[in-house]
């Protein structure tokens, strides 16, 4: 089933103008200056976690495949580009015929990473790897960030399920991507059913006060949701009064009422308050959903309450105080010539001012001690030490243009929670603190 | 020229499934239980600004009136609602033949509104009406968190002109809408060429330090630069040593060169220097652009440097620690049939937990003084005052399912900077305060 095909925009049929101006003029420069053809290496990586994180999730990684696979400029992006003059007519040709042609290694999406960790190395002509930028990191940077809060909200619910309903606080496409990371960081399901058509992620609902609101009674509105969605449906109890909610719920759906929702007031006591009603009118197996500006501090303190799951809508989409990540796409070695033998050469900006990087092209492994827990991110531009040769991180995902590491959503959200359980235990604290694991260089 | 048929997916074909699961099942539920037909008015409004804000910014409007006129179920979104049975068969039936056929009004596109602001109405039966409320409120939430973001920064500037630069720190299609709101919101130029493919915002480019570094040295890139690109070219001057950049760039451009960049360090220091040398060497004329993690209080405090435009991306592109407003989509009023006589009965949440709500279909007025400056935003469900007549807040957008308001941007951008005009004086303080004018209830 292709979105495309289906009038979904979400598969992209090109992805070439989500791309800085500078790409371009940059390509003409280095087109007639000789120098777009060196051999390059450019490397994305973040200098810090966000203030107070101990650790980062790589997410977007296979939408990254894509849109470097669809990265193409058809004769309308070309006859917009002529049109505003952004390039001349010998950079307009050799866009017409541009495919990726080079590598691509990378972290495997849901991996975690620290400060330094080159999450994305990127290799080929400079020409076609500077094009890429502004595509590859707007995806890395919004999917990780809201994939890292997704990962402290399913740490903070323990085995209770979540649900990402946060496509109302967010542009309506990026909702779609963060359904999918929501999913990689240990979401269970989603309310937007865009991420449900392209990405195959499990979607729920309830209901909202509306449809209440819509009926002459409250118990009218429960009465027509139970007839048409059945005894297992969630009925949202807090209209009016919650209590006479919950008893008019139970009466007219029974036992078998699958679940009650709670979307305003306090949670805790809330909660408590109708799990003793349910259970006294006998409804011992229908389940508390709570869903009011929600996010992990606040899923882990209803811990002891009696919530059967959590509804998250935007401190999620805004990557809960985090809403983007500061990963950067940087040249890192280059060499004289497009030559596969002319050797590379390390480069990186030095001025006073700050952002300053470390050249070369590296490698990253993760030391384990004896029982399997990280202790140590190193990362290093030479031969890789004979005992870290099988902890690297990086895998190869597109070799001479092809993508070769496909893989499903669900094997993604799998290593994401393995690799978070193999995190020092510290990495699980909510509260502030430093990246859980050092970052060595050797 | 149709954006869709060249390849890029911000001309949305469908917006179907930009949409709440629940959505779909509370029709489902309203059409079997009869009380689908229902005429009902849905508002678009905030119960509170982002805290310390003294106004926000209503952006995306057009973009609602495009996703509303494109809100369609053909075959394929039907199929994958049969296949995950998301509703029922007579569900699906409605769907295939859905078009919204009711009224829209709102606040136009580039006005400030203040807590309850009716900022959008939407009228219809409310089976048309419940299925837009998600795809608005991405809509609306994202553009106008950016929208105030740059119309606060665009107030720090003053005259210079600010480029937005944001995209690759956001999902690459919230990017597009991101610089249509911060265009809106004061901001001359964008670097993502998408945006200035899909709406005519002006793009600019310079140049990055993988240019410097892809050359054997600095003054190598910067010659290759100029003559590709011409004097007029802006030459990124960081990479090493800026005062010795300075002086190759004029060396090699002449005192015509179009301008330098600095990206990191602390500008206002380097801005200082950078001027001085610029003038010793005659190039009085060559401008500065500075770029380095700004945000309207940084932009602030260079209003007595010698910055000549400012390149913002990060603090944009995420609303300024403000990335989504908390806007919602409440059913105000409903009749008891579709009937147009049947009288329309103010609804509202009552449960004592908190989100309540103001019923009833509202009119919104500004109060002004005699100088034309705002005094306050006046909001009732009545008649509306005699004195207020000529001071209504809401136009009619879309009349019987027809758009009856497009508008070019520019056009929205000069409202902006109008009615930011007449706002009182304290609106521009960036410090955190008040709304700067109250919202009066009659």
């Amino acid at each position: 089933m292709n979105a495309t095909d289906l009038g979904l925009p979400v598969d992209v049929p090109s992805t070439a103008l989500f791309t800085d101006h500078y790409e371009l003029t940059m390509l003409q420069a280095a087109l007639k200056g000789g120098t777009a053809d060196r051999r390059s290496v450019f490397e994305v990586f973040t200098r810090r976690l966000p203030e107070g994180r101990r650790y980062g999730v790589v997410a977007g990684t296979g939408r990254v495949l894509d849109a470097v696979e669809n990265f193409r400029f058809d004769s309308g992006v070309l006859g917009f580009l002529r049109q505003r003059a952004v390039v001349d007519e010998p950079t307009l040709e050799w866009l017409a015929s541009y495919r990726f042609s080079g590598d691509v290694w990378g972290y495997p999406e849901g991996e975690v990473y620290f400060p330094g960790s080159p999450i994305l190395r990127v290799e080929g002509s400079f020409a076609e790897c500077v094009l890429l930028e502004t595509v590859i990191l707007s995806i890395l940077n919004h999917d990780s960030a809201i994939a890292a809060a997704a990962s402290r909200m399913a740490s903070a619910a323990g085995t209770r399920p979540l649900i990402e309903m946060g496509a109302r606080r967010t542009h309506e496409l990026a909702a779609v991507a963060a359904s999918r990371a929501a999913y990689v960081g240990g979401f269970t399901t989603t309310s937007d059913l865009a991420a449900g058509f392209r990405y195959g992620i499990p979607t729920v609902g309830t209901s909202a006060h509306a449809f209440t609101l819509l009926h002459d009674s409250e118990r009218d509105a429960f009465q027509a949701q139970v007839n048409s969605l059945g005894r297992g449906t969630t009925l949202l109890v807090d209209t009016y009064d919650v209590a006479e909610a919950v008893r008019s719920a139970v009466e007219i759906a029974g036992p078998e009422l699958g679940a009650v929702r709670i979307d305003s007031g306090d949670l805790l006591l809330v909660a408590h308050r109708v799990r003793q009603q349910l259970d006294e009118l006998g409804a011992t197996d229908t389940k508390i959903i709570v869903t009011s500006d929600l996010d992990e501090y606040a899923i882990a303190s209803l811990a002891a309450a009696p919530v059967d799951a959590y509804g998250v809508g935007t401190q999620l989409v805004t990557g809960s105080g985090h809403p983007t990540c500061s990963m950067v796409y940087k040249l890192v070695a280059r060499a004289e010539s497009a030559d596969p033998k002319a050797p590379l050469v390390p480069v990186a900006k030095k001025s006073t001012g700050g952002k300053t990087s470390i050249g070369g092209r590296k490698w990253a492994a993760r030391r384990l001690d004896e029982d399997g827990t990280a202790q140590a991110e190193v990362i290093g531009t030479g031969a890789v030490p004979a005992e870290l040769a099988d902890r690297q991180l990086l895998v190869e995902l597109i070799k001479g243009g092809q993508v070769i590491a496909r893989e499903p959503l669900d094997a993604v959200r799998d290593r994401h929670a393995a690799v978070r359980a193999n995190l020092p235990m510290s990495a699980l604290q909510l509260s502030r603190g430093e990246a859980v694991i050092p970052t060595e260089y050797v």
